[in-house]
C-alpha cells in the first residue's frame, strides 16, 4: 500500500463483457480494482474470479469499477480467447475482462510486465486520482478487500489533489 | 441504513476480556461494532463471533471497537455466564463481550430491546458520532462488513457535526 | 484399526434422544459409531456432531447405529446436562447421545478412560461381533468414514464368528 | 442404484494419466469408479475432478480403479485435449482420464450416448463383474460415495458369479 506510482496504462488485444475498450485515463475519478487471473490457475477459479465478481455486483453505485485481466504466462495453447469466453460464460463472470497483449516472443504479457505481477491471481487497487495504492498476489479475504476498496472509495478528489482524511496531495 | 438515531446505552451485568465496563459515551469518537449472539445458536457460533473477531483483528488501528453482546433470550439455565466463560476461552475471543443485563421476569435482556434487535446473530454498526448507523439480523458476508465498517471509519467528526464526504451534519 | 480387543460397555448418567438406555450388549449384530465429543470443544461443533449426525442419517438401514458420547473432560461446570440439552436442541441433534459417568474427583469420565481416547472428536467403531475395531482422534474425512463404516457393514456374523471377505474368526 | 445392466465398452480417442490404453474388460475383477466431467463445467471443477482425485488416493488398494471421462458436450473448441493437459497438469489430477470419442457431427461423444449419462458431473460406479451399479448426474457427498464404492469393494466375485452378503448372481 505504499505504492503510490501513477498505474500504467492497459495493453489489451480483446475485451470480453464490454461495449467498447475501457480505458484507464478516461476512468480518472472511479476507484478501480483490477483483477489479474489464468482460467486454468486455481486459485483465480476458486477464489479470485468469485471474489472480482463480488466485488463487482456489490461496489456498483460506489464509483468502483471492476476489471479483469487475463494474463496468460504459460499454457499460451491452452487459454486462448476462444476458451476463455467459453470460461466467462461459464462461470457467469458479467464484469468486463480484458486479455494483456502480448509482444514478440515473450511469454510475460504487456500490462503483467509493466505492473510488475508476480502471477496469479492478482488484486491491484488504483484510486481516483489514477494512482496504484495496491498490488496484491496471491489470495486476500474477503473483509480486507472490502475495507481496502471502500477506503479508496471513500476519498475525495479536489482539483487536481486527491485528499484523504488528514491531507491532500498534489496530483502531479 | 437509513437508521441515524442515537444508540442506546448499554446494560452489562458482567464482563469478559476487558480491564474495566465498557461504555458508549467514553467510546464516541470510535466507530463502534456490536455483535450479539448467544452462544448456543449455531448461526452465531459458525458465522457471527469468528466474524466480529476477524472484524476485531483487522480494524485495529482504524479507530474501530468491536463489542461482543451476549444477549441469551432462550435457554437460559444453558447459557449461564460460567457457559460463557468457558466458550469464550474455547473459541478463542479476544474482543470484549458484556452479557447483556435481565430485569425482572423478562426472558429478552434489557439492550437487545433498547436496540430492537430480532434475535442472533445481529451486526449494528454505531458511528463516531454514536449514532446507530447500521442494525442487521442474520449473517452479513464478510465483503459488505468490510465496506460499510470501513464506510463509517473514513467519516470524519468535525466539532458537534459528523461530517461525509457530502455534508456535515449537525450532532445534535 | 488393528485394535480387535472387545469394546467396554458403557457408563451413562443420562441419555438423550433416546426411549431408554442403550446397551452395547444389546447392540451385538449391528455395527455402532461411537462420536465422543464435548459441547464447548469447537472441532466437535464445526466437524464431528454434524458428521455423526449425517451418519446417523445415511446408514439408517444398514445395520448402523450411532451413538453420541459426552465426555466432558474440561470446564465441568460449563457443560452440564442442561446446557446439552439446549445444544442437542438448537442444532438439531436427532441420535442418541449419552453422558459418560463421573465418578469420585476423577475429571476424566468412566467410558472415555475405559476406551483410552485421548480427547475430543473421537470417532469409535465397533463391528457387528462387539469389537473395537477403529479409534481415532480428531478430524476423519467424510470419504474415509463412509469407506469404514461400510466396510464394517458389509461384513457377517455366521454364529459366534465374525466373517470377513477373507476369513471368519472366532468370537470368543 | 437398481441399474445392473452390463456397463458399455469404452470408446476413447486420447488417454491421460495412464502407460496404456485403459479397457473395461482388462478390468474386470476390481470396482470401477468412472467420472465423466468437462473441464470448464463449474461443479465438475470445485467438486466432481477433486472428488475422483480422492477416491482414487483413499481406495488404492482396495481393488478399485479411478478413471476420468471427458465428456465434452458443448463449447468443443475450448476444450480440446491441448487444454484438458494443462488443466490436468494446474489441478493435479493424477489418475487416469480419457477423451470421449465424437462420431460424426454428434456434439455428444460416443461414450457418453451409450452410458445414457444427463450431463456433467457424473458419477459411474460398475461393480467387479463389469456390471453397471449406479449412474449419478449432479454433486453427490463424499459419505455417501465411500459407503457406495465400499458397498461394492466388500463383495466377492466367485467363479462366474457375484456374491453380495445376501445372495450370489450368475453373471451371465
Amino acid at each position: 500500500m505504499a505504492d503510490v506510482s501513477v498505474a500504467p496504462p492497459w495493453r489489451i488485444s480483446q475485451w470480453f463483457n464490454a461495449r467498447q475498450p475501457l480505458d484507464l485515463d478516461a476512468l480518472r475519478g472511479q476507484v478501480v480494482v483490477l483483477h489479474a487471473f489464468q482460467m486454468l490457475c486455481p486459485g483465480c477459479v476458486s477464489h479470485g474470479v468469485p471474489q472480482a465478481e463480488r466485488i463487482h455486483r456489490l461496489f456498483d453505485g460506489d464509483g468502483v469499477v471492476v476489471v479483469g485481466l487475463h494474463t496468460v504466462f504459460e499454457h499460451h495453447a491452452a487459454m486462448t480467447p476462444v476458451s476463455l469466453a467459453a470460461f466467462l460464460h461459464e462461470y457467469r463472470v458479467t464484469h468486463p475482462v480484458g486479455v494483456d497483449l502480448h509482444e514478440g516472443d515473450d511469454p510475460i504479457p504487456v500490462t503483467m510486465r509493466s505492473y510488475g505481477l508476480e502471477g496469479t491471481p492478482s488484486l491491484v487497487l488504483i484510486d481516483r486520482a489514477g494512482r496504484l495504492r495496491l498490488r496484491h498476489f496471491g489470495r486476500l479475504d474477503d473483509l480486507t478487500v472490502g475495507r481496502e476498496v471502500m477506503r479508496l472509495a471513500s476519498e475525495e478528489v479536489r482539483g487536481a489533489s486527491l485528499c484523504t482524511e488528514a491531507s491532500c496531495r498534489l496530483d502531479d
